[in-house]
Order: structure tokens, then sequence, then C-alpha cells
């Protein structure tokens, strides 16, 4: 295929600020060309995730380089195939994996990132592409490896959780519920905490931006948390970290309030691990691949019976993608964050 | 009882430094007084442990009071009844608690500190009274429920074990050994490390001195550890916690390097448990009270076989006491550290 494409890119980092349009740039190039053993693929729907914002601070961190400056930005993304030079793919096939935040983009073969590294089938009878990317991908994924292989709540166990509005915690709120839990959910204006209580079924929702925050939290778990389910990191988790019970574990997640701090985002006082001889413990999916098929036929039974609604922010046109990343950072999405490149995305 | 008393008392608080013997001060006072519902002791041998230190700083903690300057300072011993106001003990008794860095105190019958607050009789058929303060005391509990129920090491995994050449560490390495873990012990000096391969059985030692200790350790742990059991924190276990495999576990039983640190010492750099899963345990014997005489028992069968060797650094004389809790935290003292006070006590 011949003609311009059009990439987004970063031009300049942010470190210890918010992200703005400004640090953004809709490119255009020559649509890439596949060799052999590479396929073409136009971009369906692209994935808009915390933990990218973390390339995005030109500092070195510990688990993923960071984006380069004029180069396409990438992400996990649901697209079609245009054009096949490797025999595993036909033009037309729906596939997910990693590419570049741009129309077109080129599957080059190499693994760049855990889990990103090859292009997968979408999951079948899924009702909208990006459900791919959020329920039934890292996010869903996430959430119910983290509660049931890691967290695993027992029925009537107070489980807090924090971004529990987010694309993760939408969906680990919910499993947590769905298995007996008490769920203490944390998010960060009054309307996603109504949102939780009453769309989602959590038992309780606290604004953790509240001047009365950390009354509000006492009052919520008397007897302290059984489990700290945690997307976000930074003084909101010591706090809560003070309101559990001895022997309590934390399940971290995600540390997003860490992703724009210079520093020391990620020094813990574990002054109180230390004196409720508290368990925390990390993980990531990758923990769990074997798991993805049965874990993905669990989520739909789930969705399909009702039990678990799938919330998102959707943006639509590739020249929106930087507001999502900035949506997500600045607190103002609900569950997954998205981006819709066609009309049949949505 | 009438007469003169002696007992040791922090003249001063030291934080972000060390302690030296002008610290302290042995002053004179009347033998004290037993009241009804009291007991006053005689005391025969002194615990000194890493945690004393912590109440010596001036600065409060989240765990334990301050020693107040100018009264005796107190820590789990080992005292003989000499008058009773208490129908529940008679003179004579041979009882553990919380006592007075003293030739004599009263036991008031309240309690002052966790597991402290009674006055227990000495565990039966011991060969040696300070190993009621030692092996079948804190050091030794900890040390099993520990590597028992919070560490749990398989046979073959690989256990590395900081302060190994302490109190706990002494025995909590021998327990992983019985239990058929590869145990790596770290210890400040050559000579402590000689003395865990060679009369412990630990599989290997290193000297955390030493300027190859990273790679040494890297050397040592190839695959990375399964298991980090921690009683010092700080820089030496964060260069641990990048040595370690995937989802491994660290058991974090004390924090002895933080005691003196007047900055940030209970600040833990989490970017290694995020980047490999790790799981993050802390514990107290406090969480296992119901489950001591069990454990006291299993002690004395694996001492009393030899596979467990009790190891003591032994000072003589009420006055050598501050020499005790100088020399743990310098280094300087290798396996339980104990003050025995009467000549029938050794």
């Amino acid at each position: 295929m011949i003609g311009t494409d059009r990439y987004i890119t970063l031009k300049r980092y942010v470190l210890g600020g918010c992200l703005d349009s400004g640090c953004f740039d809709v490119r255009e190039r020559q649509i890439p060309r596949p060799k052999d053993g590479q396929v073409l693929l136009k971009a369906l729907a692209l994935s808009a995730d915390p933990y990218m914002r973390s390339r995005m601070t030109g500092q070195d961190n510990f688990f993923l380089p960071q984006y380069q400056l004029g180069a396409p930005i990438e992400s996990l993304g649901v697209a079609r195939v245009v054009e096949s030079r490797d025999p595993n793919y036909k033009e037309g096939d729906l596939v997910q994996g990693l590419v570049e935040w741009a129309d077109y983009s080129v599957w080059n073969g190499r693994g760049k990132l855990d889990g990103g590294g090859v292009l997968l089938p979408l999951p079948s009878g899924i009702t909208k592409i990006s459900h791919a990317l959020g329920v039934y991908g890292l996010n869903g994924l996430t959430a119910l490896f983290g509660i049931l292989h890691v967290a695993r709540p027992k029925p009537g166990e107070t489980l807090v959780l924090s971004g529990a509005a987010g694309g993760v915690g939408t969906i680990a709120g919910q499993i947590a519920r769905i298995m007996g839990a008490r769920v203490v959910g944390l998010a960060g204006s009054a309307t996603k905490c109504a949102l939780l209580v009453n769309q989602l079924g959590f038992a309780q929702a606290l604004d953790y931006r509240s001047p009365t925050f950390q009354n509000d939290l006492e009052t919520s778990v008397p007897n302290g948390a059984d489990i700290y389910f945690d997307n976000v990191g930074g003084q909101l988790s010591q706090i809560v970290m003070w309101q559990m019970r001895r022997q309590a574990r934390i399940i971290e997640c995600g540390q997003i309030s860490t992703y724009e701090d210079p520093s020391g985002g990620w020094q813990v006082d574990i002054r109180p691990i230390h004196a409720k001889g508290l368990r925390w413990e990390s993980f990531t999916t990758a923990h769990f691949q074997e798991l993805i098929p049965g874990a993905i036929a669990q989520l739909k039974v789930w969705v399909a019976a009702g039990k678990l609604s799938v919330l998102e922010t959707e943006y639509h046109g590739l020249e929106s993608a930087p507001r999502a990343i900035i949506g997500i950072m600045s607190g103002g999405n609900i569950g997954k964050t998205v981006v819709n490149l066609t009309a049949d995305a949505a």
C-alpha cells in the first residue's frame, strides 16, 4: 500500500509535572513497507494505559525504555492485516498486539514488550473491538489474576481498592465483589464514587481528595482492611497501610501516582508494614501467561450474565490519542481508556 | 529486702551515630520495695537486643517508647523471686519477663511491652539460664516462626539471610538448613562467615562489607534467591532484592541498619519488588503466641540432637550491660547477646 500515513509522537519529555497537548505532535510519513516476515497493520483501536506515562519522563526507569522523541508512540492495539509477508497472517485478519500510534504500522515479528511481541487473534465472540484491549485484555486479565490468584479475598473480607474507577480497578473491584468481599473503592471524585456504588455494586466508595478522607476511611474500615489492592501508591497508599488490620495483605498492581514523580515516588515507608506484620505482594500478568485462556472465558461468562459491567472512556480519531493519556493522568477518565480509529471499531 | 541497688541508665540519646560507653551510667538507689500484687526480682541474666537501640534515639518511633534518661533501662531477662506479694509467685521461683537493668527490680504486675507483661516460668530442662532468652526465647521463637510459618522454604530453595551471625540469624539459618534449603548467610566479617559455614552448616556465607560483595552475591545465586530473610534492611537489602528471582519472597524480620539512622532508614525503594513481582512479608512472634509451647519443644529436640548449635556472646556483670548493646550495634557479637549477672547463671 502506497500513500501518506499519520503518527503521534512525543515532542518533549516531562518529568515532575503534567503532560499537556503541547507535548505531542501529529506528523506524516509514507505508509511503511513490510519486508519478508513482516505484516502491515491498519490500526482500529489503541490502548492508553498508565504505564505509558513512565515512558515519557526522559528518565531511565527500570521496566521499559523511554519513547524516542520524534518517533511514533507505541501501545497495545487492535488492527487489521492489510498486507502480509508472513505466512501465518493473511489480509483481513483481525489481530491484537503492539502497534504504533499511527494509522498504519508494520509488525516486524520481533518482540519489543513483554507479551506484546506477538500478534494474537481477537478473542472470539466479543461485541466490541475495544473489549479486546480492556476487559479481555491487559486490564481485565490483570484484575482477574490479581484478585483470584494474588489477593484471594475470602467472603466477608474487606478489600480496599485504589484507582477503583480505572481500567483495572473497575474490573478488580467487581471480581472481588463476586467472590464475596466487601469492596471499598477509593477514587478521585464524588461522581466516580457514586458510579462505583450504584453501577458496579461496591459496598462503599471514598473520595481520596476529600479533606475528610482519612477519617472517612477509618470509619469505613473500623477493624482495619483485610486487603489493600493498590493501583496508585505514594501518599494515598501510606495512609491506607496504617488503616489495615494486623497481618493484612497489600497487593501492589500499579503505582500511577509515581509515574510523574521525579523524586522517590518509589520510596515506601515500611513502618506500617513492620508494625502490623503486613504482607506486600507485587505481580504482573506475565506471571500467569498459562492461565489466560481460562481467564478470558471466565470474564466472558460474567459479562454475559450481567455480573461484570464494562466501563470505557472512548476517544475518537488518531489525533485524540494524546488526550487519552492526558485524561488518564489527570484523573478524568473512568474505566478502560481506548482510542477508536474507525467507525467500525465502535 | 533493704540495701543498695545498682542500675544502668541512659545519660543521653544518640540519633544518627553510634552509641558509646559515655552514653550510659551506673547509678545507685535503694532496693525497690514491692507492694501488694508485686514481686521483687533479683536479675540473673539480661537480654540485649537490637530493638533496644531504637529506644535510645530520643525520637519517637512507631513501636516502643523511648527509654527515659536517668531511669533504669529495661529488657527481657531471667530472674529469681526474692520477695513475693503476689500469691502466684513464691520466693525462689525462677522466672522470665521484663526486668530493669539493675540487680533488683520490682515486677509490678502490669504489662509494659508486648509479651513482656507477664512473668513466665523458665522452660523446663534447659542447661543454661541464658538459653531462656536466646534459643528458647524471643530470638529462637522469632527464627522458628519466621522460617516455618512465614518463609516456609521448600527443599532445594535458596534462602539468603542477612544478619546471619546474630541472635535470630544463627537459629533461622540452621532451621532453614534443617528444612532442606540452601542457606546463603550474609554477615559483616570473614570470621563470622567462616563460622556460619563450618559450625552451622550454611551452604555459603558472604561478607557484605567486602568490596566484591555485589558480585559475590550474584555468583552465589546465579538464578536469583528464592527467599530473602532480612534482619538488616537499608542499602544491603536493596542490593539483595535486585538479586532475587521473579515472584520470590522477602521475609522482613528486623531492620537493624535503620535503628541508628535518623533519616528515612524505613524508606524502601520498591522498584525491585514491582519489577520482579516479589512478595514482602513482615511478622513478629506476637502473631504466633498460641504456638509457643510446641515451638520450644521442637527447638529442644533439635538442640538435643545436635542439629541446632547455640551460639552466644556473653558479658559478665551489670556494669558490662552497655557494652552488650554497643557490641551488637557495632557488629562485634556472634549469636545471642546476653549479660550474666551471677556465677550460677553461666
